[in-house]
């Protein structure tokens, strides 16, 4: 074998100890909220055949999905003429798995195949990377963790309103207190296209609306423009998307637009039975109804959601929707859903920039067995295992060395409290526990240690 | 979009609610171990680059790669001479990454790129899936879950004892009970090639000898004779191998034949070592020094483990053991370390078949909320606040129904309480508490409610 220089993939990353100490405390909080609302844990495969995952995501999703190279020997069913075809056409023949792109399409394919051994309404959460080819850059990896939780079964707004309450939740005990979770509905959308005298054009409607935070007001319009729009209609519905107002007025002054219009107000309804749960089971403050969010997923078919910080700072930290057919693609129609999808990569991000984690520490081990010369080495052996009976993690340094080397051990690792045996500890049977951040120092049986540090 | 029935790839599994149950069990038992010993977590992509992993499991494991093509026009490098030269020889135009084979290779990867900010002796561990593209088949899968703990910095036996103790510890609270942990040393090994006569046959002396429990005595003897051993070694070294009596006797036994031949016994002098720590900290009982185990891998230079079920019933449980070079391969030499590795899908597959789940309940939601009428379900949404701020999943079925169907969910989700609310409990202001178990009702205020389940 020759030498390697060890390098990682482009946009990909290793999580240290550290890392993980506070990943794993922003997955326990999302976990216990999804929990607490009744949500189960569900995971699939890394892995999905192509055709499963292929036509889902647009066009560009089908480039950023990785593709896994068939075993064995790959190109035998490729010829020259496939080389001329190109690597589009010849796909096929080289591969038919892929990796992962995101939750929402690896459940809708479970649903399809566990519907009549489900019970609905079926409430799952599903923790698991991702994975997408897209150019790694600040914030943007090629493998990342989402978490999503869906709701499949039932079109009742209660389940809209838990989503809410559970974003609510979230981000208040993870401390992004200054959040908007801003909410609109698809068919406000459809009448909103509607008004502009293109409703055909609604796709290309949302989809211009859905740049509105990246490219500016002004850019959008020219691209609607672009796409066909008259310019009276844009200047009709701009003012109607920029309502101002608490979001009773917004709702009330669309809805006198959209009478004007004789144009269906009934997301405009949907949306109100959503925030009047809200209002009982959540906190309303942060809920920002606003017209011109439009999430570029055209599987959306009620109630959309959008969390993002107040000053913008980074994209959306979670996104989702109510979708009522997106298993009718794998030949399973009528399950309505509602999901959320939660970017667990941004939210460490935003949470490292405003330093949140003082509350996150690494303690793993809570206690290290000093010892002073190969005597109280073998000394400390049935310590360890006392120790760690009474549930409490400890470590004794592998071999018999300097004191220094030791305290410096527990010290990078963060070890609370180390407990000393010297020949004295050896002949009275007690113990000097020393705590690492006070310095202070106490002679005590192992059975009062134990107490102690279970209390810690 | 056309219509397609969903399929999963082969060798792969979703994992629903009941199974993650069970499987976080397993995941949450062995997390507790590694812990409470002083091992901190690690994760690494599941993406490596092909330069990393390719050589690093043999032939073989270099087939059983899965590969993934390269984003773009993966075939531009391709030309017609190309696919002459068959697969094998393109592999590198087409593909540069590839997915984890096992958390081994990862780790040393890991260490080979931190070596200089890292605090030796280093304890990880590390809970992610593997792939490799063998057959699959019962117990055998494509993506399966690898559980590993090494440290690494030391080569002390104490590293070496601990993990033996924590083998004990994690299948004791796994209820496997009737298990060995296999122990062996590669110097051994090599000194019983060197008995045979053939020393320089240690390689094939091992690999012949991995297969004892799959191909028989009988069988591993006619292949060394074909790898080129004599009749007479082979007739000489098999008494040896097979010695019996304590672990002690056997170490005896063994010193007093290297004695004979004047061989190195170091590995024999290390096994004693680890064993009188293990006496110490751990259960000496289930620990079986077996002088034919001699795992596949060639990186081992120490001790070897493996836990096998004493009824052979299925292949090993876990194994590893200690290697003092792992990382040379990435430029950085001398750090030995020492590893197992345990396999969460074989352990699920033995727990499932010996009925180990009992203790392992579905429950996420402690108490549904039962509606009588429009009425009765708007009453009920700040209750659903109160419950989940003192920490009760609980849910509300999402529209008023019939009382059949929300007891029918709370029955099949495994909700053990629901609380009712009929126009007595308005009025009142108590409500009625009910077990689903036991049938037993109460009346109650909400927040002796809160107590009592709190306490459950």
């Amino acid at each position: 074998m020759s030498l390697q220089r060890p390098t990682l993939p482009k946009g990909t990353r290793d999580f240290g100890p550290e890392q993980m100490a506070r990943r794993n405390f922003i997955l326990s909080t999302i976990r216990d909220i999804f929990e607490l609302y009744g949500y189960q844990p569900l995971e699939t495969p890394s892995m999905e055949n192509l055709s499963v995952l292929m036509g889902k995501y647009g066009e560009e999703g089908d480039q950023l999905l990785f593709k896994i190279l068939n075993s064995g020997d790959f190109l035998k069913n490729v010829n020259k003429d496939d080389l001329k075809l190109g690597s589009k056409k010849t796909l096929s023949k080289v591969s038919e798995k892929g990796l992962r792109y995101d939750l929402t399409v690896p459940f809708a394919r479970y649903v399809a195949m566990h519907q009549h051994e489900m019970e609905l309404p079926f409430k799952r959460y599903q923790m698991q990377p991702v994975w997408r080819a897209d150019r790694p850059q600040k914030g943007r990896y090629r493998e990342f963790l989402q978490c999503d939780a869906d709701v499949v079964g039932s079109d009742a707004p209660l389940n809209d309103a838990e989503i809410i309450a559970m974003l609510c939740e979230i981000f208040h005990r993870l401390g992004i207190g200054d959040i908007s979770i801003k909410l609109n509905h698809r068919n406000i959308l459809t009448s909103l296209a509607a008004i502009t005298g293109n409703p055909e054009l609604e796709s290309a409607f949302c989809i211009a609306l859905d740049k509105k935070d990246k490219i500016g007001k002004e850019k959008v319009k020219e691209e609607l423009l672009q796409a066909g729009f008259e310019s009276s209609g844009i200047q009709t519905v701009f003012p109607i998307l920029e309502i101002t107002g608490e979001n009773d007025d917004r709702l009330k002054k669309l809805k006198s637009h959209f009478s004007n219009h004789n144009l269906d107000d009934s997301g405009i309804q949907n949306i109100e039975s959503i925030l009047s749960i809200v209002e009982k089971i959540g906190d309303l403050s942060i809920v920002d109804v606003d017209f011109s969010l439009a999430r570029g997923l055209s599987y959306y078919t009620g109630a959309i959601f959008e969390v993002t910080l107040n000053d913008r700072s980074i994209g959306s930290l979670s996104g989702g929707g109510r979708y009522d057919n997106l298993t009718g693609v794998f030949g399973v129609s009528d399950v309505p859903g509602v999901g959320i999808s939660l970017g667990v990569d941004r939210i460490y991000d935003v949470m490292i920039n405003r330093d949140l984690f003082d509350q996150v520490t690494l303690e793993v081990t809570k206690v290290l067995v000093v010892t002073f010369d190969s005597q109280s080495f073998h000394h400390a052996f049935p310590l360890l295992g006392t120790f760690r009976k009474n549930g409490i993690a400890c470590e004794l340094y592998p071999e018999p060395t300097k004191l220094k080397k030791q305290l410096n051990y527990a010290n990078k690792k963060n070890i609370p409290y180390v407990v000393l045996i010297g020949s004295e500890e050896m002949t009275s049977g007690n113990l000097t526990l020393k705590s690492m951040a006070s310095g202070e120092q106490q002679q005590l049986s192992i059975e009062k240690i134990i107490e102690l540090l279970r209390k810690k």
